[in-house]
């Protein structure tokens, strides 16, 4: 078990040093807790230092008790040129930050530790990296999928007559929390902001929301303008729920659809085009897609369907239709008009074409997909139909 | 209502002006969410420009529908600079930025334009400003205190026999939001990561945690280090709940101990000290107090209670013993031996003398207080003896 998590560890150094070894940096400096787990297996305060030619040195604040012969203890980061003038190691020439994480002050401390080394931005190179999955991490999302399935199943049983949809969210999240969620949601920047999902139903779905996120909401309070905003939950509207599901480290993404009694027709039919973008985009999906085919696809079918008013929002519409999932839930590739990504074996994203009906709620769709050697797999399984409540 | 909001919001610009007035910044860029939520009341993507001579110009990018007259919607932050110069605006020859929040790469791309601005580090200002609550945000911090003790007292009857540390807590975030709490958790700075707080109970209260926050715990999984970790609750031990109440987007924090049974002796001692730690000091903080003299007494009446060894963690200590709070969890002053923070009227802050006691568990209070002219108000008011479980 030691062993396969070394192997694990070494090919994810293995894989962000050739990436290093081409952007001519001689070293980077890891501090963001995501980076930290990706590159150790664990969250611990403190620094990675990750030489070209070399394996890592763990800089460690806290906790106390970690043990491992690279793990050195400091106190704070500039222990760290001591450590190296010590050791005889050599300050790199050019040293990787990760300039997208790091605060201003942050990378003017860090770049202080190694004078005159030549700072690149590290931020793309650890993105990309993790964007392709191993076969361990695969194995993560699969089982978060299947814990999110499984909770998402529930969800007609923990309707009641007359809730909103802040109270079907809490007994939703309930169930993610019994069935081994975290809870917590990390998202990459600092602008977008999340209580582990969101429950859409009626005029709300439409409210548009600051955040990046592919639906809005009003959300219960000014403080954080997004998702439910209390609205009862009523006859012949939709539901959607869009819940993160992280069980493992490694975050699902999943949406479905309820109605309360019948909906309207055209929420049934935009439904369909849904589940049509994503059944077409399935059969495009795979090593050498590029993302932007993909937006450009949905688009397409969204248009045929004569619903495009609808199609990712109305009032205030997102700009993309998917995007990568992992320790953050927005990694990349990311399916957008402009997108420069492609599709890779070992990536694994979620896809949500989506509607709004004014006053009837959101319909449509999110799965996660893995792509492989052997096709694309959906790691989230709950039934797609628009299911009836009550 | 609009009028009081905006007689609010005016006296926060001129508090923040102060400072900067006092710092040389003739205009301040405010960014991150907490920000421009201090700063408009709402959370929106996009930045706010606060001038030291005059009202602050709001460059929104999402959502759509925001008026005002001084309301600009932008597609990104470089049309700032269009705008300035068509409107004959002058640019700032000092700028203040959140150089402790925005990473590098923002930092560079906000400075960039205003070219030929110096940049001052803005995040100081507004976390000093932002320390000092006005009567409107005490009255938001004593809505959340009041919810915060309501679920508390609820704590008991969530308790079955058997149950785990985990299923504890996910009760009692069911009640917290059931009452209005929003789930999100702010921290300032990006190393602490928690979900709403954490459920320590024997032995793990003493397993070490990378993060600052006071006390410990080895949590589920080992990308979220911290708090409960599937202990089932065992005749004997403590049960201690420190969750945050986030019900208006202010939060408090309060810790409360709970025993399966009866517990050791030394749990009843050790807790008996932090109550009298917190005693002692609401008798000297006040206006003027230093923060330092406040971590200081903890100190030496834990030491005249026989018991430091345990204080504040035993394998691995916590270095304050209380913090201010507001829309972060981690605001000044802090109350820590080298701290340099005074108490000032308006502060809100955080008390937690703890012990951690191996095998048994932590005990030990934490309410949320607020310093006013006539003296010192306890906003978190659920019973503070331990409370007996089954």
């Amino acid at each position: 078990m030691i062993d396969n998590k070394q192997i694990e560890l070494k090919t994810r150094w293995d894989n962000i040093r050739r990436e290093m070894e081409k952007a001519g940096a001689d070293g980077m400096l890891v501090t963001s807790n995501v980076n930290l787990y990706y590159l150790s297996g664990r969250v611990f305060s403190g620094l990675i230092y990750l030489p070209v030619d070399n394996d890592p040195i763990f800089f460690v604040r806290r906790p106390v008790g970690i043990s491992g012969e690279r793990v050195v203890y400091i106190r704070k980061p500039e222990d760290i040129a001591a450590y190296f003038s010590e050791n005889g190691i050599k300050t790199p020439s050019s040293l990787m930050l990760e300039d997208d994480s790091v605060t201003f002050n942050e990378h003017l401390r860090y770049a202080a530790i190694f004078p005159g080394s030549k700072i690149i931005n590290g931020t793309p190179v650890l993105r990309h990296t993790r964007s392709i999955k191993s076969p361990y991490e695969i194995e993560q999302l699969r089982i978060s999928g299947r814990c999110h399935t499984k909770v998402y199943e529930m969800i007609p049983a923990l309707y009641r007559p007359g809730m909103t949809d802040n109270e079907l969210s809490i007994e939703i999240e309930r169930q993610l929390r019994l069935n081994g969620s975290l809870g917590i949601f990390r998202v990459f920047g600092q602008s977008m902001e999340i209580f582990i999902g969101s429950v859409l139903t009626g005029a709300n779905a439409d409210n548009p929301s600051p955040y990046d996120f592919a639906l809005g909401g009003a959300g219960m309070n000014g403080s954080i303008p997004i998702g439910a905003n209390g609205t009862v939950l009523e006859e012949g509207t939709t539901v959607m729920v869009d819940m993160g599901g992280n069980f493992t480290g490694y975050m699902t993404d999943m949406t479905r659809v309820f109605s309360v009694g019948i909906t309207e027709d055209i929420a049934y039919q935009a439904h369909d085009a849904a589940l049509e973008i994503q059944r077409r985009i399935l059969e495009i999906a795979r090593e050498g897609t590029p993302a932007k085919d993909i937006y450009n696809l949905a688009v397409d079918i969204a248009n045929e369907s004569g619903l495009a008013e609808y199609f990712m929002g109305f009032t205030q519409k997102a700009g993309f239709v998917g995007h990568g999932i992992g320790i953050e839930i927005n990694e990349p590739p990311v399916l957008a008009p402009r997108s420069k990504d492609v599709l890779r074996n070992g990536m694994v994203f979620a896809l949500e074409p989506k509607f709004v009906i004014p006053n009837i709620g959101a319909v449509g769709i999110e799965n996660s997909f893995v792509i492989t050697e052997s096709g694309i797999e959906q790691i989230t399984l709950a039934p797609e139909k628009i299911i009836q409540l009550g």
